[in-house]
């Protein structure tokens, strides 16, 4: 539970606002880079924390991401030309590159006055970054741009992992906390049945009430959940938050494929969660990508524009027969179940008038260190998970392990670090 | 003509207004029963005067009229899973009864923490109610629930009345006003030509300027409009007020079918219209059911949301040439034309700039009674009518009668009250 | 550029602003007279400048142009019934003529106290003519009634002239702006390739930053641009700006075709763009209607409801390919052009943060005079144009001229006459 304060502080991250600068200390992704396929494609749109920006890639495949209208008369560069090295508005023919420096400035007659004109107007524009599929931006202050962070799955050749987005049709934060409190599996994504219940559906069913442990490190949390398994062993399921909006899910065991997500702002009442899945050991399949395609696990099915099909629109196609007979929403996918209950609890949640369990200490602990970390940044200091673009390099994943064993045991049999963290070199492309 | 204040007052009833608060000590129609068919159905949404509620049938048939959301992390309830005696939120497995009882707390392990837990959470619930197919509800002081109102509809047996609502998309107010200004019939609802003119019609065509009568009582007002007729005789049309919201119709004359409508608000700018037609003295039959779905007098023709075919997105269907060559409107129905003409007032009727008649006497004394009620209630004295449930077992209804009769006689003549009023027990399901 | 103030000075016309009287103190073009086809039609909505207006056509053809509501309880006067001299509220049958006199007030028995009433009430009415293909309204103060504007293709044979109205979403002054900056040209209607450039054409590509001779006059701005033609020839595109809200198309050399638009606000978010093309010497030919129908010059393809077919919602059915391949804007027709870039500023455009250019000038000087003349009338001073409506029979056009010709010269020329007016006698009808 918040106070009203706290809750608006949590969850505003508009310019200005104390949670919109500790946002934007951090590098952000805001579009695949599949949305800019390739050297002088047409411009694109994108709203990151309440910003309305344009992004296109030049000539030279650079990324530029500026503000979104002509310093002249305000004319959109969305509908500008792209075209050998710059955006063209196409009112009246200015030119812009991709770090916003002035190219052409045509209504003027050439001579020193267009010459000190040219050298004084200058499109606002952000640093760019390709890295894993994604681009990431970073609209902090400029003399403190932080390494990108060196999350495992940007760091493997791309055949190791498959990326997408999907529009949630709500603030940021009250999803992510959905993605770290993992006690929600036992109902919200279980059949009525306990027919074709696994080892680990059972172990789930059982027991909705997994015991949580909590570790901070520099660059978030580590969160483990533990169920009682069988002969006394525990099923642990552990999960990752990393600052200021990555979350790695708890669900793959020893082998299997691991995913992670990202929680952007457009604005306080809506966000694009950035997904990625991800094999340390091995390239994906062909059949494996079909599956994501058409929707599995942390990716829902999709349309042309990454809103989901289920949506707030079309109630989530929920079908309230099957919700009686098969399983407990009526909605189909693990994505789509996490999206509408998301979705439910309001565009904004209203943490005012929550009663919490111990099953939310997760929540509690990301709360707490959110609201302090953007507290010091007021104060002028900044967090200390931008000192640590490594500690981003790590996994979440499940396991089963005797009841008596310490987590920091746990973690590094499962991991082979108590954290959880892999080391990896970064390729030549960040 | 009433100040912006007043009409503020009049109109406005979200919680805590003085107004708001007048409608929450009666109780109030707000679903059709069939729209909880069953036991353990799904879950449905309610908004009334402003309060987003959800309603569900608990597997005793008991009616549940809940708050939204979840008490744990405020997931909607109507998501929930109907199920075993409770409504199940599908997040994290709380359940609770009807009454707003918790009934299952998974997350919590057994023990004494949980047993503290399950007593001190409880889901806001208001009283409701199965009578005369509609689902009614109390959302006034819980320590002063009055009886139901005894309209006769609701306890005649079942084959006896018809009862549907349908969507207004204005405040609740003006369309009631619409109700008791029964002048507006000698245009909103005329043909163009006489050629099939009734003697009723022709009373009606023929004196748009008819004489009212206004009686209060303790339940409301009898309003009688008294056209000339032939011969020296008048044409006498009762409808009746009854607090707060309920209008009965004056069409009926001995034998035939009577009407009611209850102007229920959703917020300030729309309205549920529950409408109720019955016959005292016979089952209605399959023919006359059938002519009332597919649109006669107060029921509309509606899709299956309740939302009249004829509204405001599709302009009524109006058409200019039948405007022009059969009926005054161009807009086919009763209570199609009452509809559009009020929907044309505003969302909310600006009553500053009226000029009213002397046909407008019953809604003058109408914004009065209802007013000084409000203004009263705000100094702690509830309204008399919450103490004369009988006073609502009552009928409108028309009958022609010499023009020296006092309206006492007529009324008597009439009804065999001199209010309209009827003696009827209550059945055993209220 | 401007200050804040002053933007919302220039851009806001509602009743009671600065910019609002100086519109309502001179006629306005509000309808087609094709909307209003023929006596006795159907009634229209109209929206002016944020007023809500009911237009019909009386059986003598007069046109009224009233409030919306009936004064008795604010029925819509948009579902009255337009009949025999009049038009009748269908809530009760009060019934207006067209200057907004009571007819009819059926509800009231006859007698003194009717007579009093209907002396009374009254419907607010404004003046409304039929001129030149559209219907004009002055919405000013009562006593200072002025001429109409004595526009060309107005005066001419309806034979000779092409009018109707596009709606734009945007604020009325930018687009404005749009008209009389005829620097735009050179990329925003260009071609990519010069290939089928004309002369024209081509010194338009060739020199895109023309020099401007802006000269007053009692009536608004005669606005020269020269560009660079062959053999020390200038090439000039003369366009007029016709206090408050007329522009003067620049492109129209002897003979040919002339333009014109008056934009005129619905809200401070959207316009109708009335557009009237002429040809003084000719009619038009069927031809030449119909390709203006599809689509050409000011006149861009429409709906039904004069909504252009590109518009906002549709992205103005940019093409990427051709935008890369054939023109700079990847959207068909220079009136889309023209809509598509305006729209692009905002609804508002932001003058604030503007960095303007020498071929500006015709823009400062339009902005400077009305935002004066909107002071000046704050103060009691009516603009000296309400006394020249001859000086509105004016031309805008283009002509190449010997690079020494003074401006004067040059308009003499082309025009006859040095701030191209021409003299023609006012028709009958107006």
């Amino acid at each position: 539970m918040l106070n009203a304060s706290d809750n608006a502080l949590l969850t505003q991250t508009g310019a200005g606002t104390p949670m919109g600068k500790l946002f934007r200390a951090f590098w952000q992704p805001v579009l695949l880079s599949s949305e800019l396929p390739k050297p002088d494609c047409s411009p694109v749109k994108v709203t990151i924390m309440g910003e309305e920006l344009r992004a296109f890639r030049a000539s030279d495949g650079t990324v530029g991401l500026v503000e979104p209208r002509c310093p002249h008369r305000g004319a959109d560069l969305f509908y500008g030309r792209n075209e050998d090295g710059g955006l063209r508005c196409v009112y009246h023919g200015w030119k812009f590159a991709a770090d916003g420096r002035c190219m052409e400035l045509p209504i003027v007659e050439p001579g020193p006055e267009r010459d000190r004109m040219m050298a004084r107007i200058k499109l606002k524009a952000y640093p760019a970054r390709d890295f894993g599929g994604f681009i990431w931006a970073y609209l902090g202050p400029k003399e403190q741009v932080p390494a990108l962070p060196q999350l495992e799955f940007a760091l493997l050749p791309p055949a190791h992992s498959y990326v997408t987005k999907k529009l949630q049709q709500c603030n940021w934060a009250h999803p992510l906390e959905g993605a770290i409190d993992t006690a929600h599996f036992s109902f919200l994504h279980m059949a009525v049945s306990d027919e074709d219940d696994t080892d680990r559906l059972r172990w789930i069913r059982n027991d909705p009430a997994p015991r949580y442990t909590v570790v901070a490190h520099p660059a978030g949390l580590v969160l483990g959940a533990a169920r009682k398994a069988d002969n006394g062993d525990l099923y642990w399921r552990v999960s990752q938050f990393l600052m200021p909006n990555h979350v790695l899910a708890p669900n793959a065991h020893r082998g299997e494929i691991h995913a992670g997500q990202c929680y952007v702002p457009i604005d306080d009442n809506h966000c694009w969660i950035f997904n990625y899945t991800w094999n340390p050991e091995r390239p994906l399949t062909e059949a494996e990508r079909e599956t994501y395609r058409k929707g599995l696990g942390v990716h829902p099915e999709l349309d042309e524009q990454w809103v989901p099909v289920r949506n707030r629109l079309n109630d989530y196609l929920l079908d309230r027969d099957k919700q009686r007979t098969i399983n407990y929403t009526g909605v189909d996918g693990i994505s789509e179940q996490d999206a509408y209950i998301c979705d439910s609890q309001g565009y904004i949640a209203d943490r005012t008038s929550e009663h919490l369990a111990p099953t939310d200490l997760g929540i509690v602990r990301f709360r707490r260190l959110m609201l302090d970390a953007a507290r010091k940044l007021e104060q002028g200091t900044r967090p200390e998970a931008l000192s640590h673009p490594d500690g981003y390099c790590a996994r979440g994943g499940g396991t089963v392990a005797p009841g008596a064993t310490p987590f920091a045991d746990v973690m590094r049999e499962r991991f082979g670090h108590e954290l959880g963290r892999i080391t990896r070199a970064a390729p030549a492309v960040a």
